[in-house]
């Protein structure tokens, strides 16, 4: 097998274990020089493969490229940015052969969901479709835990425990101000199709916690849903609000997309968890709290799960192991051998099985009122949320790595995106 | 000096170390069982004094009582209940007393922020007023941080570090994404007239993040606001807002005010990330998201500072160690002594001093421009967020203890608040 580089890059949205992929990636092509030389990772994902924006990695220390495993966010930036097909732009493919010739690559590892698995499996195609050898591999990466095949996706084990401890102690929170104030806590979590975020939410029922979770997989009905709001305020004195950010009517319209006014009458400007807390404060009466995560809850690195952590320095570390054993049009997998204690096995999926399905929530994961999980979907979440994975601090801060990124030379011409 | 028994109570908004304050209380109150009998805590504050609802915390093991100073929240209840003056409801005070006498409390420690060192003023102002023996000692207890001559307030060390943790780590995130996706991340803070906490969102400019910050102390000036997010925009790619709730126009209008109020008679708010946001989408075109952190900031003990914990435990200890000396109507407080090495001593302060005084950000801790805090008050803030204290974990989550709140037989009839 004639020495190649490597083309590397992170795509949508990030995670706090996404860099720990990266790490695994180029780590384990560090230790295979013979068969990989550099490493280069676009610059914003794909973009900076199609303007030949590339970094290279070899410029890093060891140690700046053992931090990304303890640094989250993309270190590299990353794209929103989908590859049409062949047929509807040929010109994209055609000027990823031109960069990919001009530097030798012939490895590419994608590190995404599902629109970026798509593109890793579109780019896996090149080979067959246009004569130029690549191997191309996804990595997957998605908070939203809803790529299919694999058990779980790097970035959610650490976002549901994120979610899970911030439920536990925003209910302590309300739990305490009940007698005479706030009663009803709310807070929105990530995830527009699959609840999977919310679920984790779930977790605390088990210290004496009631909480309400509304998911995306379930049309809203508000009578149903303040009645359970209402019981549980009657018989624990307070209730915990998890709201997804895809809870939607049965027309599909999001909670969030209201069109409520406040009490100037400025129409309301998004987040579906004031709209649920209005709608609990004029039915009900309760004083409310409520949060938005938002970027706070997958950038968590300093809870990050260990678990997760370690799952997505394997997946990184798999995927590079599956190149040199000759793999195209791949993606490595966590395939779970039992719930406790805790097994999984590194495993490998078809990209064509990959792009572009979601796996949403499983109907026995959800209680019949559809407000819960089940003790199946506990069975499930706990391992992905365990152990603690402290990143470094400095003066009462995490020291996380901000990289040089070296500009490799360009050798082509410009290219419009 | 009779034995006695003594009464602790939590109020107002709770924090993610009061419990440590009130576990250096009981924890030093168990070591003088020589002066001090049993220490009665009131459910839900000075609630469960006026109703006669004390809990018994003999009743808890020494494992228990230990187990709070890792745990978030007010582990006996909290209120939002301000005392009148005793011209103006004597009947209270009265009661007050009736109930004291019943149960031999001749110790009164409170824990709170400013509202609640009024109360425990009046009470200390029983002996004189009313000619019965109580030693009120108030502890302080705040995540507002403006409480005067103490140089800090337990509550705000950890809820600066959660708020400085995740504007760091929200930043890193729509750095990564900037290319092509956000450019703008919102994050709304607590702090209603004082800047405190948003101004520790200023403390990762060092690692090169842009921040602009909205104090409650700088009347909004919404072109120049623009105007600088724009130019960091344009300088690094990307830009990250911090906003107080207390944010408001020069006539006094927050940017958020929701028309409902709490029980002390103050707005509540909740919304202004939203609006920010919105204002940037509409004049500068840029992508957004927004977080509100809301109770998450207050409760997370997960990421708590180790200062902050080790001085809300010693203020409790303070408060008893006074109350010994025979001290009534004071406040231990933390005098600083230097900010590197970080040095401080347990100090006192009359109550009559602290009650009903708000302590602001100095104007020198914010830059000219208003938009950011200056290198003196990075001196201030950083040993306050200073070293990690994690509480245990099991399976995944925090342990956090919910003690057995046992009641201690009334003595007495009902009384209607």
């Amino acid at each position: 097998m004639a020495k190649k580089n490597a083309f590397y890059a992170q795509s949508g949205g990030v995670t706090a274990v996404i860099n720990a992929s990266a790490c695994g990636v180029i780590e384990t092509a560090r230790k295979h020089k013979d068969k990989i030389g550099k490493v280069y990772a676009g610059r914003n994902g794909i973009i900076g493969a199609l303007t030949e924006d590339l970094i290279d990695t070899s410029k890093e220390s060891d140690e700046a490229i053992a931090a990304l495993r303890h640094t989250p966010s993309g270190g590299f930036g990353s794209c929103r940015f989908k590859l049409k097909s062949l047929e509807a732009n040929k010109r994209e493919y055609e000027r990823l052969i031109e960069v990919f010739k001009a530097h030798d690559i012939g490895y590419f590892f994608y590190n995404g969901g599902g629109d970026s698995a798509d593109t890793c499996f579109k780019v896996s195609q090149l080979s067959e479709a246009m004569g130029y050898p690549i191997q191309a591999i996804h990595v997957p990466k998605t908070v939203d835990n809803d790529l299919p095949i694999t058990d779980c996706c790097p970035g959610f084990g650490s976002v549901a425990k994120y979610i899970a401890v911030s439920t536990l102690e925003a209910s302590f929170d309300v739990r305490s101000m009940a007698k005479t104030s706030t009663k009803v806590f709310v807070l929105e979590v990530m995830g527009r199709h699959a609840g999977w975020i919310a679920a984790a939410g779930g977790l605390v029922e088990d210290q004496g916690i009631p909480v309400v979770i509304l998911f995306p997989e379930v049309e809203f009905d508000q009578a149903k849903f303040l009645a359970k709001v209402d019981d549980n305020v009657k018989k624990h004195g307070f209730c915990t609000v998890v709201v997804s950010e895809g809870c939607h009517y049965p027309d599909g319209r999001f909670l969030a997309e209201q069109g409520t006014r406040d009490a100037f009458g400025h129409a309301q400007l998004g987040g579906a968890a004031p709209v649920v807390a209005n709608m609990i404060k004029d039915a009900l009466g309760h004083k409310f709290h409520w949060a938005v995560a938002d970027y706070l809850q997958r950038a968590a690195r300093h809870i990050a799960s260990k678990t997760d952590v370690k799952q997505a320095y394997q997946l990184g570390k798999a995927a590079v192991d599956l190149a040199l054993k000759g793999h195209n049009s791949v993606m490595p997998t966590v395939d779970r051998l039992s719930d406790a204690p805790y097994k999984y096995k590194i495993g490998m999926a078809p990209l064509a099985e990959v792009a572009n399905v979601e796996k949403m929530m499983p109907k026995d994961f959800i209680t019949k009122d559809g407000f819960g999980i089940t003790a199946k979907c506990k069975r499930y979440l706990t391992p992905l949320i365990q152990g603690e994975d402290y990143p470094p601090y400095a003066d009462g801060l995490p020291v996380y790595v901000t990289l040089k990124n070296v500009a490799v030379p360009k050798k082509l011409g410009e290219f419009k995106l």
